[in-house]
């Protein structure tokens, strides 16, 4: 399918986000970029002060700006109350992929009791299990694996090479990102003369509606009952979810973060990137945790923001405040026994 | 083929596991579950005194228990020993995977030199390379790829989409999560006028049996000789096992742990999630790694438990706390020095 | 296809090297190993004084050695400047992968406006979208999927599996491993009234010539403008590159290490594994970054080594030395406390 350049109006765009437009009104956009990359007919933003600079030198056709700044625009201006979310908005305006063209692909492969719903579309190489059902405007990228008892609800995209394991249903509008895996074994296994048993994982995985889930993100079936990811969440890349994991709606988590089995995270929450949370703990709503932080206590009230580690500095330096750190405990004592020498010094005086 | 349930009499459950039955030899049990979610026909366990209040209130048909809490199950018990070993055991009666169907898909493709085991599955789109060989039992999920001179092992399963290179041995009755790869190159150059000449890496990969490998998990083959993961290992997701590593039997490494190449790694240790084991070192048998942990010298000495990390507290505090971590070794010689100044002051007192 | 052994004259791998032979120049060579395990027909090197005592009782035919080893060298000697250089160019001749043979197979599915060079090998099951370029010499494994506008340049190799979403260039003679997605979305979405509003990523994926990516790496596609990984970069497996990271020339990254959003990292810069890069930094050029380390302010001094975390102890006292740098800001202020109360004591005194 031949990609096709799209062309709008600023009177268009600026009626799309419900902003006022001061400009030419038949100017015409037909891509979106940065105010310092920007070229005639494109349109850009101005979000964040630190690039105010920017914006008088901008090419751009047309910028999306508070009412602070309109008089700074050197160019068509739309005027709006969040010019993120308006930029947000209008991408999707601009999205590269490819309307789903209904239909079944004749190499791939769709199980007799599979339901597949004529306006969904299956490519090369993908395979349904049985009893699976998948509903209308359902995107299956090539060589995607569905197994048995799965549902897709309408308008999810699952993209290239995707596996889904057997009793995994997703909600509508989500997309799943190439390289995911749901519905694998959660990690269980009980200790038996110095081996390991296996403990069968029976339950499933149970995803919401518009969550997104990114690029060789696992996230694991449950040992006895699902794997529930909530309306709304987002997960990055790499990310890793153990079984019976609950993600509470809206809450981000970013690259590379795991989250260990049986954790409830709540609503709201934003995980940084390579963080770990440890298993069978509780976050509230709101919770936050920085970047490569290990949480390994449950945080029972609300809004918290939350941190591990040393932060960066020089390695010649990091080596010796290491070698104190392993000290830390003996030099909390000596500054004691110091202090106490001190006051009885004082006291005799 | 139809997801069939599965249904056992208590007394044919007690004598799988071993037990004592308490109770009604006739009843019948068709899944099992938590003591709080139980209801009639499935059965729990109690293996951790924190959750005996849920015993009291199970609506179970029957739980596991040990003999101290005998007396405290509300409906039939099964008495054992060990209830979570038990459980684990039974979980196996109850899993959702469907029987190995032998057949090797029209779709697939296998080399002729090949030799696939007539009682061997090998589902749609799937692809055995040259000279590989593939025993009884063994179950190759759809759209895998398996290279050439590889050996799969008897009652193997390997999962959908699952990549070994060329010259990967797996034992008997493994099993292989989706994403996993196994066999890809080390990370091997050297270095030359500011740019990197690749060192091709002429090992292979080599897995003991009834080892477990989760999604998304890679394992390097060596640069000279193989890697080894030995028998009755247990890897979780997105674990990374460089070159030459040799991860010691019954050995378990939990979610995005990376094991960096050469290092030789004991038997029966436990190294939990997002942690690092630096390359060339030597672990002990029954070494034990807590979460997100750095271990970057040898661990000679069986038995020990280490850890590294400042652990969780709030953003706040914990930005103060490091800005003093990065003057530790200024503030140790402080302190040292005023031991000394104290210990004239009193000495001249 | 056959898997053929190879063998070699020292007097041709002294020349392939530019070395000096002391030796049987007749001598062939058809494997290469450690001192410590090769065999007569082995080549080993010594690049390295710790295994020099493997050295002496070597049982392989010929030892690469720098001139001042070569008079303890038991059996032939190829005399180079750089042994391990040396090694990593001879292990190029024992690759076991096999010639890339031209054509298309069957079962790969080439979209109409695709253009594929004769001289490229796309393999089975392999999926190649509109508009694409795969140039001679590309080697496309099985169940490999290239998206629309996609373009793989001369001798790349595209491991089984991979995925390239839409709009992903790749230069010529690089290696991409299993499990690596190329051109994901980006993790962007803007905040609205408690919920997120995806941000279509427009931008796509450059990779440069002579880059090897490891296996389940991801590369995200830029939001606006595209993310550069430039000519002889290495990235080992398990990484994430998130939407518009530029990393610089000849920089290596090891395992499981993620840089987030819009960093620069410069040329010849190495970072090791289980590393995090917060967004928005500028890493200068030959920046170093130790295991496990977290960078959140940017580098802008060529040439430093940075550093953060702990080091491991045992768990025992690890704990104690937690609950003290959670108190390290106190700790820090009662210390300078009693700098100044000994200070007025001496003045008094």
């Amino acid at each position: 399918m031949v990609y096709e350049a799209r062309c709008y109006s600023l009177a268009e765009i600026a009626s799309l986000v419900e902003g006022r437009l001061v400009g030419n009104t038949k100017q015409t956009i037909d891509a979106l970029n940065t105010l310092k990359d920007a070229v005639p007919g494109q349109l850009s933003f101005l979000a964040n002060s630190k690039y105010i600079a920017s914006l008088s030198s901008t090419k751009a056709t047309a910028v999306l700006v508070a009412e602070a700044y309109s008089e700074k625009v050197p160019c068509s201006a739309i005027i709006v109350e969040d010019p993120y979310l308006a930029f947000a908005k209008l991408s999707q305006l601009f999205d590269w992929r490819e309307k789903v063209v209904p239909g079944v692909s004749e190499s791939a492969f769709i199980s007799a009791s599979a339901c597949v719903h004529k306006e969904a579309c299956v490519s090369h190489g993908a395979v349904v299990g049985s009893e699976t059902v998948i509903e209308a405007g359902v995107y299956i990228a090539p060589n995607v694996v569905v197994g048995n008892r799965c549902k897709i609800a309408e308008g999810t995209r699952v993209e290239a090479g995707v596996i889904l394991y057997d009793d995994v249903h997703i909600g509508q509008r989500c997309i799943i990102h190439s390289g995911a895996v749901l519905g694998a074994d959660g990690f269980g296994f009980a200790p038996s003369k110095g081996a390991w048993v296996k403990i069968y994982q029976l339950g499933g995985v149970r995803i919401g509606q518009d969550v997104e889930i990114g690029a060789g993100t696992t996230i694991d079936r449950g040992a006895l009952g699902h794997t529930y990811i909530e309306n709304g969440v987002k997960l990055d890349n790499q990310v890793q979810i153990a079984h019976n994991v609950i993600i509470g709606e809206q809450s981000a988590i970013a690259g590379c973060t795991a989250v260990a089995g049986s954790t409830r995270i709540g609503r709201h929450c934003t995980i940084a990137g390579l963080s770990g949370i440890v298993g069978h703990l509780t976050l509230a709503d709101n919770t936050h945790v920085t970047a490569m932080s290990l949480i390994s206590k449950s945080v029972l009230q609300p809004g918290q923001v939350l941190s591990s580690g040393t932060g960066q500095e020089s390695h010649r330096t990091w080596k010796k405040n290491v070698i104190r750190f392993k000290k830390l405990d003996e030099m909390a004592k000596r500054l004691t026994a110091l202090e106490h020498k001190l006051d009885n010094f004082s006291s005799e005086g």
